[in-house]
């Protein structure tokens, strides 16, 4: 059997070589002690990262472009048209894991690899791509690089942001040597599909290796500010109290039990909260708490909304204490393309895997493409649902499983069926 | 009339000498801005407040001692004998009031001018003091120096308490020229008497202007460690977390519905919440609140936290994480002395204020001396209840009330009855 005549769906990636790079990837900013990695965004650490990928991509033969915001893209040399694009980031949390992002990124260098090296005829070519800022750690917002990728932020507006420090991304792409020449926004890809770890413990808990992922809850976060009236924790009668720290408390309290009443998919989380002056002998004078709601359903979320609504003016009235409150975010739900879904979980049966659809509860490059082009993402079990931590980790077999899903869903959206060339003529 | 038949009772401070002194002192450490005060324990501004009430009680001719922790008292040089002692402290908080401290020295050396100045005849001698660091602001615990003074630490040991610089206390006292010869502990007073600002809203709220206190609530504080899971905040379902902000939430709501549920005169705090990593979209990995807990009663102090600690052990077992508590205080609480109690009652009504009986919410150095000699405290009403606070403020009515029923309470215990031969006979 020669290589043309061998059907793709025999192909398997080399799992070697792919914990190979993530390896040699993950020596790069590793964190003594762990297997994590702190890799900031455009920092020396990012850099070096970056240059090892571009190399590899290099090695393979790709065409390497590099956009205004420091996105890097290799395409195979042929066939041409628009590719079929793959990808994530390399960029990390301060103490990140190794898998979150760069994954995505050298399982789609694996299938490329595996692709070009077996033959394999395409009716469009292949890309894998990462992209700049996605954990929003050092320059917000996140996922910048695919924002400004299809056009969601005007560059120069990019360039201007600055990190705590006063650096910004147009100064640190040029430091670091990535700002390209490519335009922003880009050329659409044919389809763009990205391999990610879950980043929580749904897949696991439920005896699932591969997520066909529907789409990206939406996110409502909120910042709450209340002032109310610091005193002596002693002298203090309660009934003369206007505190802040029993107003934050109960919120955070609401919010838990709201999720639990409204059920899943709805999740609320209040992971900030700040008292001033926070001593153990004074009612505080003010505090901050921040309120994160997610929901796969836009109404949903905005029911959520205003229940914390009428919580929060009842929560005033009722301790004496005035609240304000400032949108820190807010993204409707996003829907990602029905075909590349149910692709994802056939050719992830087909191969035998436990799979499930599921929601994304995480923010990821591949929605940004979603605004473009029909998008998906395929996700592996997270142990113990742990991510943004060193101890992150995704069991061997299943990155295989997810990088040979991501393999057979590329080959199948790059080869032309009947019925894509009955669209194409319309 | 000549001085000596003037009844002590027609006796009364000057008020413009009063209020001149405690100008003086504000300007020292003043806040720009502010009527407030930053003068913590021991650094330059401290001794610059100590230089100055030193010079002024070096005017009057006073006795003045410094003891080894730097207790600074001033005695009448006659009558001899244990004197009947007053005085409070001259450290603040690092955004302080004016009058929280300065208030009971300046006035007790009021008292002890007009008595000299008008030559009252007494059987023992007056005498005023400021005691070091009562706030703990710098160095803990509070009311170092009284604690000291009483035996209630070893000496040594005090002077080895560091800041959160490293600089010691004995160091401290040595660079501003404090470390002092007299002994601790110190031969008790024959009894003690405080003037402070109450540092609560109580008298302004029942309208009253003199609170003769009858002790000081039990203090219960504990620091409460939660260890649960760190997670992704869209990831996570609400059914796999384990939270330790909803914990921590739900442990001040709880203190608070407690304190509510008990009634007057128990009282609950958390004034202080850490949540790690504290970031919006992250379920924290571990949070750290306090909780204290004040009530007169040491059996019902007591009932308080044994239901605290029954919620503690529910909340572990609901929401799967660990619980440590630690204690950061514990003190019974403290009973004045009644007959000092019943003399500062009578004489303020005597004078005609509206005076109630109450405790004190807060710790004071006269609960110190208490342990040693029959002690006993007057409030004087803090507007809107605010202490610890550069807008803390007492009205001058009742800062000189406060002063004229210091004056005759002095008198009075400095004043042998008949019923104090009787007892000293025995």
């Amino acid at each position: 059997m020669t290589v043309e005549e061998r059907a793709p769906t025999d192909l398997a990636i080399d799992a070697g070589r792919l914990f190979d790079r993530l390896d040699a990837l993950a020596q790069i900013g590793a964190i003594p002690g762990t297997s994590g990695c702190s890799r900031l965004a455009l920092t020396d650490d990012d850099r070096d990262g970056r240059d090892l990928v571009v190399s590899w991509m290099r090695d393979l033969g790709l065409d390497v472009t590099i956009d205004g915001i420091g996105n890097v893209i290799g395409v195979m040399p042929e066939p041409s048209g628009a590719p079929v694009m793959t990808g994530s980031h390399i960029d990390t949390v301060r103490t990140g894991g190794r898998y979150d992002g760069n994954l995505g990124v050298l399982a789609g260098l694996e299938v490329i690899e595996t692709v070009m090296a077996e033959g394999v005829h395409l009716d469009r070519p292949l890309a894998v791509g990462f992209f700049t800022d996605e954990e929003g750690s050092r320059f917000q917002p996140d996922m910048l690089g695919s924002l400004v990728h299809v056009g969601g932020m005007p560059l120069e507006e990019a360039l201007d942001i600055a990190d705590a420090d006063g650096a910004t991304v147009g100064a640190e792409l040029d430091r670091t040597g990535y700002r390209g020449t490519a335009p922003c926004p880009a050329v659409p890809p044919h389809a763009f599909v990205e391999l990610h770890i879950e980043q929580g413990p749904v897949l696991e808990a439920e005896g699932h290796r591969i997520g066909a992922v529907t789409g990206v809850q939406g996110i409502s976060w909120t910042e709450v500010a209340i002032t109310g009236q610091s005193n002596h924790a002693g002298t203090t009668p309660m009934s003369l109290r206007r505190d802040p720290a029993v107003v934050a408390a109960s919120i955070a309290v609401f919010a838990h039990d709201l999720a639990r009443r409204m059920g899943h998919p709805q999740v609320a989380t209040v992971g900030r909260i700040d008292l001033h002056p926070n001593l153990v002998n004074v009612v505080p004078a003010s505090a901050i708490v921040t309120v994160d709601l997610r929901n796969t359903d836009e109404q949903k979320l905005q029911e959520a909304e205003a229940e914390l609504g009428r919580h929060l003016e009842a929560l005033a009235a009722d301790h004496g204490v005035v609240i304000e409150t400032r949108s820190l975010a807010r993204f409707e739900p996003v829907e990602f393309a029905p075909h590349v879904v149910d692709l994802v979980e056939s050719i992830a049966r087909e191969q035998g895997h436990a799979t499930m659809r599921m929601p994304s509860g995480a923010g990821h490059d591949a929605q940004m493409l979603a605004r473009v082009c029909p998008a998906g993402m395929i996700f592996v079990p997270s142990v113990d649902g742990i991510s943004h931590n060193p101890a992150e980790h995704t069991e061997p077999d299943d990155l295989v499983a997810g990088a040979n899903v991501l393999l057979q869903t590329m080959i199948a959206l790059a080869t032309d069926t009947p019925e894509d060339h009955t669209v194409e003529e319309r």
